[in-house]
């Protein structure tokens, strides 16, 4: 029986905070980082998973990715791929690591890592990309890989099932319907804080030949110059739709005031307007702040978070995080529970990996759990898919149907070996 | 001038697990543990600071604590211990270490045992026990300490300055009062979970004859010995008060239909009914279950949770922890928030050190900005007190006010050297 035979786990650091690549008014020098992990096999094929961070504390993750998959050496791999859920729930319920958390922070980084490997592991196994390896599953085998704790005053298993079946008739059609016209998305690529007025313009410019009809930019450091850098934007841009990320700068009052200055630029949202743990300061912006669309969740840190965010009316967009929360296994509720409250999903993503991956979760929501694609847009940063085995496919402003086995979280190892913290090639020796 | 010389952060671990001492529904068998910091000195009085774990991952905490801590040596002691604030601000505005949080989880413990240790470092270098330097700060000063951000909606420094001020005068009549008098607490020494019915009745008799008047009981692992144990302790009690605590396990439906079941033994609260997460879950238990009141924040990451808590109406109880909270800069805004939604700090205690810490921060709360006892009862277990070298007193039920210069947070060499993990006598040689 083939067996896991080891675990790696590696501080990955790109070094992007040389070209101000991620500045924003939160995060001005973010160099991007992985914990990344390998869950080595004595089959065909490994697993390879990663929770993203953005320079020091990744050797927390690390650290604490390698305690929590330790206990997945010697176990047999068909085991565990047969059983996600139940190893979820295994990681979940070391209560010495939950007082840690309980499920948030540097812990449910590195629980997120692990899970997403022994995710990619399982649809490497079955030769599948992830998307077809889960729209594939029975809506009771999905739901069973579930986490529904703490969720059942406003979803159940059954209540998920019901959902889910109601859906399962027609899935093939939205598959079909993907290969063709493939996933809508937006592009972050030239917003960044720390560019010029010029490489701003230029960007834009380059962004609406390519096709794309979604920007985003970086606001919330200085008023005026969000002002100039959005008056730059809307004339490149022309009708095409234009968002705002804040990053979690303002205080509530604060956020209402400044919004509301940048509304004449037409926004579709405000993202991360202040504290992602603000539940009720989102859903005061919200109502302060309309017709602006208030989006957030590339921080709230679990299940609970967006319960809260959808029961209080918070949020106008649902922006999940591939490894911030606990993989499928807690994702998926959260798909479950936005197509309940009618809230679309818009995954964040960016970072090391993050377009990667969420491109299988956006496929699982239109196939699987809300069967459209209204007011969803993913998000697409051009940087650092090189280093991927499998690197998303953009064309003309649409994610491509990821075709190869796995969660394509797999990177090079060339990269790994270059990039790894503080010893591989460039932190060492400077190249 | 007195320079921090040396950042020691040293991970300590007591073998609680092997007499059940801290089992509850959620943590069955916690080995009670420190990360525990030593900022030391080349002056007379060196800083000693500690965040509460429970086992696995306290090296998580212990390796966050060295990073933050580290930028500390070399720099003069009077100036870190007069801009405690500053001290504060720059530790939250490291990006990169914000983005595993952020303001929770590993990193936001670390932060709390760097910090506590500084504010400890600040009372001894002052003569002075913590409380007292905190009550000699004028409201502007200390108020100049504290983390406004993301609070301003419900309260801002300049009105936060208007609370202390009104208090000022009268402080020195509470400091005499609870000299005399002592400050109100109940024991949870007599009702784990993992203790027989025959030693539950034992302790709740020797509780009410050292003179408590509130005892608090685990629950929630079974309903049927939840009835059967909640008897027993009534039947010693008589009509003293009676609490429960549920450490996160329920759904927000069973919540309340499992309080509701208990209800009849008249306990004064349900602690940690669901998750601490759930800010609108406990909001509709606390209608469901009055008059149970209830109670949570042991496990409410920061100021920003405890914000919406009282936001909410969803506790009749705040129960700050003074190791996951970022210290006294974040702890003093969130006495000042429940103050002014009238909802009495009642803080979570035991683990290791916490009846030491948090007694200094109730006669803040009582002294500097509530002015009242009522409805106040401060956590007190009886173990791990003999590590300390300023052990909490409590006579008859009540804490004596602390008199030692310091924040009562240094455990004596000889412990640390026995319990240091993995190397201390204990865990080595099995001594």
């Amino acid at each position: 029986m083939p067996t896991i035979t080891t675990v790696d786990v590696v501080d990955v650091r790109f070094p992007t905070s040389a070209t101000l690549d991620g500045s924003d008014a939160m995060n001005p020098d973010g160099d991007y980082s992985a914990a990344y992990v390998i869950l080595g096999t004595d089959a065909d094929h490994s697993g390879y998973g990663l929770t993203f961070t953005i320079g020091r504390g990744t050797d927390l993750c690390v650290a604490a990715a390698r305690q929590i998959a330790a206990p997945l050496v010697g176990r047999d791999v068909g085991e565990v791929t047969s059983d996600l859920g139940g190893l979820y729930r295994e990681i979940m319920s070391d209560s010495q690591m939950r007082w840690l958390g309980p499920e948030k922070g540097v812990v449910h980084l590195a629980a997120a890592a692990v899970l997403n490997a022994a995710w990619d592991l399982a649809a490497r196994s079955a030769g599948k990309p992830l998307w077809r390896l889960i729209s594939d599953m029975t809506p009771a085998e999905l739901v069973a890989a579930c986490d529904f704790r703490y969720l059942t005053d406003v979803l159940t298993p059954d209540e998920a099932i019901e959902m889910l079946e109601k859906l399962a008739p027609t899935r093939e059609q939205r598959i079909a319907d993907l290969a063709v016209r493939g996933y809508p998305a937006y592009t972050t690529s030239p917003g960044w804080l720390g560019y010029s007025d010029d490489k701003l313009r230029r960007l834009c410019k380059e962004a609406v030949e390519e096709g794309w009809t979604h920007v985003k930019l970086k606001v919330g450091a200085n008023l005026e110059d969000d002002v100039r850098r959005l008056g730059i934007a809307r004339e490149e841009l022309g009708d095409r739709t234009l968002m705002m990320d804040a990053n979690q700068v303002w205080d509530v009052p604060q956020a209402i005031d400044w919004v509301n200055r940048l509304a004449p630029f037409g926004p579709l949202w405000i993202e991360e307007p202040t504290s992602p743990d603000d539940v009720l300061g989102h859903a005061r912006i919200r109502q302060a702040v309309a017709p602006v669309g208030v989006a957030t969740g590339e921080h709230a840190h679990n299940r609970v978070m967006f319960k809260q965010l959808l029961q209080a009316g918070a949020i106008d967009f649902c922006q999940i995080d591939s490894c911030r929360l606990a993989s499928v296994n807690e994702i998926v509720p959260i798909l479950l529970m936005a197509a309940k409250f009618g809230v679309p999903v818009c995954p964040h993503a960016g970072g090391v990996g993050l377009c990667e991956i969420v491109q299988h979760l956006s496929v699982v929501d239109y196939v699987c759990v809300s069967g459209t694609l209204d007011g969803r847009v993913l998000e697409y940063v051009d940087h650092l898919h090189e280093h991927f085995t499998d690197p998303v496919r953009i064309d003309a402003g649409r994610y491509r149907l990821p075709e190869l086995p796995g969660y394509s979280t797999r990177m090079h190892s060339e990269s790994v070996d270059t990039y790894r913290y503080p010893d591989g090639r460039h932190w060492s020796q400077g190249v």
